[in-house]
């Protein structure tokens, strides 16, 4: 079997991520586990190794074809003279990053990489002709969506949390918690956990929106009015084995997240705050529901500890494994569902409710 | 020195509030600290301590005043046969509840204890003729408050998580974002960690409100409009220490908390959800801003493992602990700042801003 060839963007040029790539870099064994193609400019990358004092070699090339397997390759995305200045927020620094992406982003589309690992941007510098999006996930979604709606999943060895709502001011998020969200983020959370986790008959809780789950009513009437009839919609009519409403507190406190394989969390602060007060340098920020496999440290630009050669590269490395396994688990699921009777299926599942919108192609695939 | 007085109420009939009280008690030493007084119905209290299999002694007294310092004094609210069926909401469970916490806030009027700590209450059959609150924080600021305002706060030994709002529907929380209550619950949690925790000058952090604290606006502008501007008022006019506001993820799994005496969140989850991951079974629920020091155990009725025996006490213990220890700094702080020129203080800062709102009476005291 071929390695995986695994891309990885370099991130904001004055942030940690060069720095983490190439730590990560810096031990051989990784080269037994996939080819890696490093997104960047190379003066940068030169600078942040002598920066950081790292040892880490690395090879440039030109065109992903002429990547290596025992190396570090450096995909030269532009050769620029771009000044480094640590910590800082510059247009010169967010256009790098963007040069990565886009080059990165290309090659996927012409099957030249297999997954794609994204180190820290800035969101501010970034934005521009070709960037107007709060982030990575959004603007993958768009360029290699090919229409499908994306699903951030925050996951360690020990828990995966999808959220309902991302990038949204709190204020929003009330009007964002309907029964159609809240299924169409459970059937896509339900099918990553099958097909990009291997889990046969996946446990998903769903969190609650209000204080204690609106305590039966006490404190908000969401629960009772739209997240608990939609759990029992997604059990009645998708088969997904979704539970709850639970109060966030108490979930994560009891430790009740062991008892599932994902949890559906219905904002940002209210999954994330959490996850990272619980995961320690492993946590992995993953892109589910798109066909481009994509994860990245969950961190960010570190840019009061850049430079300094003091950055943790956990985060990226389980962020590079977490590709790899994802894609892993994506052929064999879709090898052994190549002849799923798609149209049998759809049919049955057409006639229990006409006015179903149709499933989406791999969940079909998956439910068959 | 006398030994503080701890009243401890009963709590739910069919909850785990008894078998951790009785817990805590079988340890000799306790009595060494303080002169327990159990509220409660005492044969309920038999019960729980024979389906749990316990050893605690007790002695039941009809007047706090006959509490005697080596024992656990249950003082009986109580003598109705009521039939305990653990893990069952009922609303005779609910009244034995309530007639503990009455009894206990009436003894602290007329000074016949000197701390309460609550066990956990189910919110639903309490509600009745003496009892209208969505929780113990606003029964007892309604009722032994004297007008002032509490300040909900969860604590161990490495961090306090004060709330700005507490049990608010989640589509209410923007507008409790004022900059007036930004600065009240800053106030009070300031002069909460100096005169009960006995910090001279200390760090507060505030949290945003949106994902990414607004992420410079990107994701919402109340950090820019409102909280910045608190935060920045807090330090000029009232010399609070307050930084931020800070995104809640990143604060906590950046373990920031280490770094602040105290951590002001916007919303109960926000706090409560990473509070509750991470510590572990050491959480204590401190009502700040009363004059009745209140502590409580940071979890609820445990319904699911009522009368099995298997409740882990350590939180119960914690509270106690916690209200001793606050009790104590009170006093001494209220000791070194008897002479506080409150007069000439009070008219600098009213000359300094005359349409500010005068400063709580302790307030003043303690900024002299």
């Amino acid at each position: 079997m071929e390695r995986i060839r695994v891309a990885i963007t370099q991130g904001d040029t004055n942030g940690v991520g060069l720095e983490i790539a190439l730590k990560v870099f810096s031990d051989p064994t990784m080269f037994e586990l996939c080819t890696p193609i490093l997104y960047a400019n190379p003066r940068i990358t030169t600078y942040h190794r002598k920066a950081c004092d790292l040892t880490t070699n690395f090879t440039t090339i030109n065109h992903a074809d002429e990547a290596r397997p025992d190396r570090l390759n450096v995909l030269v995305v532009s050769d620029d003279e771009v000044p480094v200045q640590f910590g800082q927020e510059s247009a010169d620094a967010g256009k790098q990053a963007l040069l990565a992406l886009e080059a990165a982003i290309t090659d996927f589309k012409y099957g030249k990489v297999d997954v794609l690992v994204t180190a820290p941007i800035n969101k501010h510098t970034i934005q521009g002709d070709g960037f107007h999006f709060p982030g990575h996930t959004e603007y993958i979604q768009s360029s290699v969506g090919e229409g499908k709606e994306a699903l951030m999943v925050l996951m360690n060895e020990t828990m995966r949390v999808a959220l309902l709502s991302t990038h949204l001011p709190l204020a929003q998020v009330p009007q964002a918690i309907t029964e159609a969200n809240i299924l169409e983020k459970l059937q896509l959370l339900n099918v990553s956990l099958k097909r990009d986790f291997g889990i046969e008959k996946p446990r998903i809780a769903v969190l609650g929106l209000n204080p204690h789950a609106g305590d039966s009513g006490l404190l908000g009437r969401e629960e009772q009015e739209i997240i608990a009839p939609a759990i029992e919609r997604a059990y009645n009519e998708l088969r997904i084995h979704a539970f709850g409403p639970y109060a966030a507190d108490g979930f994560f406190g009891a430790h009740q997240y062991a008892h599932y394989d994902g949890i559906l969390a219905m904002y940002h602060d209210q999954g994330l705050a959490p996850f990272k007060a619980l995961v320690m340098n492993d946590g992995v920020n993953f892109t589910a529901g798109l066909p481009l496999v994509r994860t990245s440290p969950d961190h960010g630009t570190a840019f009061d500890i850049a430079g300094k050669g003091v950055a943790d590269e956990n985060s990226m490395r389980q962020a590079i494994f977490a590709a790899m396994d994802v894609y892993r688990n994506r052929m064999r699921f879709d090898e052994a569902n190549q002849h799923p009777l798609e149209e049998l299926y759809h049919k049955r599942r057409e006639n229990d409710n006409p006015n179903r919108r149709p499933p989406m192609n791999f969940a079909q695939r998956d439910e068959a």
